[in-house]
């Protein structure tokens, strides 16, 4: 199938272009940036929502019931789930099959997961041309979970407009999650298995992080910038105030306060769109993912065309034999790959 | 202070110079690679432990508990600690000062807490040379302990020669702890609060793993490397028999279990020199450090002294304006960048 072809089932909105699409995407073969870029001008339309949190937080749960009240609106969904690779398994231990039962043979929903090539370095720039071509495709909604709780994991959740974070009230002391990082890029809050004991203490912790990043949100914060009184607790995203993550009680098996978590990403995708927060977000995700696309054709550039492997792997012993460091080759290679641009041979 | 000064410090065992030399490694600052350079033949007589688990694990703790048990035995340990950067308080938010206590005035041990900076992609990369500095300065134990569990953090606990992964019984279902990928890295358990309820079924769960785990291992050994009967249970790293990593129940906090968790290190350090893995695994660490020292490299030729960040600004508002898309002005910045460098400017 050519480009042309694929962009062509990609309008029709025909499965299967879709599904060969992604895989040339997530494997980066030949002609997947040229079809990323003809897809550019149908990219937008989606809400992207990330779901985060520790592991046996309830994520995948959560999303299957984000899933079905999406499908009984009449919305399109499409789930991306980004597992982690594992160096014995070559894969995600867990693959799709397994995964939301309830909502997987409906064809207005999409569910793919991916596993993560660490090593690349570019698991995110990968998770964000794969939803990019989910929304060129049509989905209304896109959820990204991510497994996991690490930086890379934080990289994914913010190519998504919204950011769900997922928390049980067992997820270990308040100060604990904190130094995770993860808790002041949410733009809401959940407590899932909210009936479980511990749930109003995290409540607790959650509303004491919230007047910690409040504050320090304010600091950095022009003075005409600034609120003259402090937003009302309840006036989520209304007027000119800020957004407010709220945190909302949720217990996904029991299916109880879906409703509400997705109204909550409902006013959150419109104060973004109000507050001409979402061109900010989109314009600033622009600039990062245009720099990971040239660091990416350089690296490419530097070490299949440049030549760089090939001096890598003859450097090498010489390095085990202590005769040159890491540093003095990787000088080496530099000085070689420059010559090899300057004779316009790569 | 001069490259040179720096290097006298570290030689004649100087704090100050120790703490300057980790600053200019940490901050990327001018001669940075030069002063790795001159110590990388200095570099590898340390043993480097990576302590990795999720939050509320108890992993400070425990390192506390392995400082002050190496101390007893009279070696020197340093402690690196990765935070991650908060992009609201712009750093680390439980700093040196309030850990380990008890052991921050020994003049023989020496922590540092790392603030991650997640989009020079660096992290790893970083710490391995922070621990490298460490090495050289003549440590004999580094402890490598990192926040959360994600992809990052596995590549960092990678660039240990030994990697503790620490659980507790309350870490949520074992398959969820499996999805997290951390499981399989792992060359020692660490079971924390063992006597909390749940510690029996999360042996069982560790050990269906390590089942799981081993039973693939076989299947990528060509024949003639197998065993010709299976390793029993007890002979750790005894023989020619492979690594079994063993899971290990100890209570950080009430300081048990600790002299058993020391002993599997240094069991685990001697199969690494008899075995012959721990110059394999140091080989083709220094095959990837060189790989990421060039892409660092490059990253520089091409964002600072390539004109790529001029480029970049320049073309931002043809991508906000829909006139040109991410790759197309990628490809144009690329293309600049071969040009200055034929030109021979860069």
């Amino acid at each position: 199938m050519t480009t042309a072809d694929l962009l062509a089932g990609i309008e029709a909105r025909r499965m299967p272009a879709l599904a060969r699409a992604i895989s040339l995407v997530e494997n980066g073969r030949e002609g997947y940036e040229a079809l990323l870029s003809s897809l550019h001008p149908r990219v937008g339309r989606a809400h992207r929502i990330g779901i985060t949190g520790p592991p046996g937080a309830g994520k995948s749960t959560l999303a299957e019931r984000l899933v079905q009240t999406y499908r009984a609106g009449g919305r399109t969904v499409a789930v991306v789930a980004v597992d982690p690779t594992s160096p014995f398994t070559g894969g995600a231990l867990l693959g799709d099959r397994i995964r939301m039962e309830s909502v997987a043979l409906d064809p207005n929903v999409y569910i793919r997961s991916m596993a993560t090539r660490g090593e690349l370095g570019g698991v995110a720039t990968t998770t964000r041309e794969v939803c990019d071509v989910l929304d060129a495709f049509g989905f209304e909604r896109i959820l990204i979970e991510t497994v996991g709780v690490g930086q890379s994991e934080l990289t994914i959740a913010a190519t998504a407009d919204t950011a769900v974070l997922v928390l049980v009230p067992e997820s270990g002391d308040g100060i604990q999650v904190l130094k995770a990082g993860v808790m002041e890029i949410a733009d809401l809050y959940v407590i899932n298995k909210a009936d479980r004991p511990g749930a109003d203490r995290l409540r607790t912790e959650i509303d004491v992080m919230l007047g910690i990043r409040r504050g320090n949100a304010f600091r950095h914060v022009a003075p005409h910038h600034r609120p003259t009184t402090p937003p009302p607790g309840k006036s989520v995203g209304e007027g000119a105030a800020p957004w407010e993550p709220p945190a909302l009680a949720v217990s996904a098996v029991r299916n109880e306060g879906i409703d509400g978590l997705v109204a909550a990403i409902e006013r959150h995708a419109e104060y973004l769109q109000r507050s001409g927060e979402l061109s900010r977000r989109r314009r600033e995700r622009l600039v990062r993912h245009t720099r990971e696309v040239v660091d990416r054709g350089v690296r490419a550039l530097v070490w299949e065309e440049g030549g760089g492997e090939a001096a890598l792997r003859a450097g090498l012993e010489r390095v085990a034999g202590g005769t040159v460091n890491p540093y003095k080759l990787a000088h080496e290679i530099l000085a070689g790959v420059k010559k090899e641009m300057g004779n316009g041979h790569a």
